[in-house]
């Protein structure tokens, strides 16, 4: 998939939505990918994340470990593979061969973009204060990029146990807010 | 709205998906909202909420001072009132007036539930460790509520400057993930 980069200060546009993300590491040699729920913005430029994973998550090591991950958004059309890799652990299971997912060079980091995804945050650990109590990385996002040719990205919203929400109509409204 | 109380492990469906939320605060007396959407997940049960406010937010010293909040999920029908709520201030206005929204009594906290809302919960702060640096608040879901006739909430996920997705078909496939 061509991407393009995307400007930094646009970022907060894709996850403020809160979509499921899917996140690589490259951990040993090993590539990985999680899918996560738990993210949010924290500032928006440059752009800074705040996501938590489990101490019982693979990737929870190689995050630490390795200070680097990309955080890749898929589209409704990866769903099953997103649900794949929330169901699997990266200990027993290469990921990306097992769903057919596409692992190619970031800029910036050693993590791999997830090329199906329809944009990929290049990220790179600022903060572990907060990993010990809650699980709470904070990150920043280095490098951007976007599929220009998705001009309606359905993104995908996790309500628990295997349902998601889809995107569904777009409202603008006139509004003030960033 | 008649809403009954949702149990507490199943908060994290509500705030999973990344809808856009009214949090309600009450202070010196005044009650005042504000539309946001960087909040997350922390942890099931107790249901545990980051959030991340700007101290240029009026809504920042109410929540520093009197720790007590709640998370109001509003659906799309409610889209213009949470665009208004996020364009005008509680320093200068009574947004629970000049919207037409109805403050009722929450039963743990001072706080009011937004009536017009999906659902509400009742939110303590419990750590402001990261508030100065970061502007996070960890907050205690302490009590929910949800109302039990709206089988199909169609929620809003902020894309920037007034534009949202408004929740479409909802798909559901087999899953281990919670």
């Amino acid at each position: 998939m061509a991407k393009r980069p995307l400007p930094l200060a646009e970022v907060y546009r894709l996850i403020e939505p809160g979509p499921v993300v899917l996140v690589s590491t490259m951990s040993g040699g090993r590539a990985n990918i999680m899918t996560m729920s738990w993210h949010i913005m924290v500032d928006f430029e440059p752009p800074i994340i705040a996501c938590v994973m489990s101490n019982r998550d693979y990737s929870f090591e190689a995050l630490k470990k390795t200070r680097e991950c990309v955080i890749n958004v898929p589209t409704v059309e990866l769903a099953k593979k997103v649900v794949g890799c929330g169901n699997t652990s990266g200990r027993v299971v290469d990921k990306f061969k097992k769903f057919g997912l596409t692992a190619s060079a970031a800029s910036s980091v050693r993590a791999p973009l997830i090329d199906e995804c329809y944009a990929s945050l290049e990220c790179k650990v600022i903060d572990t204060k907060l990993v010990t109590q809650y699980g709470i990385f904070i990150l920043e996002v280095v490098k951007a990029w976007i599929d220009p040719s998705n001009k309606h990205p359905r993104t995908i919203h996790h309500q628990g146990k295997g349902k998601f929400a889809v995107d569904g109509e777009t409202i603008k409204l006139p509004s003030k807010m960033k």
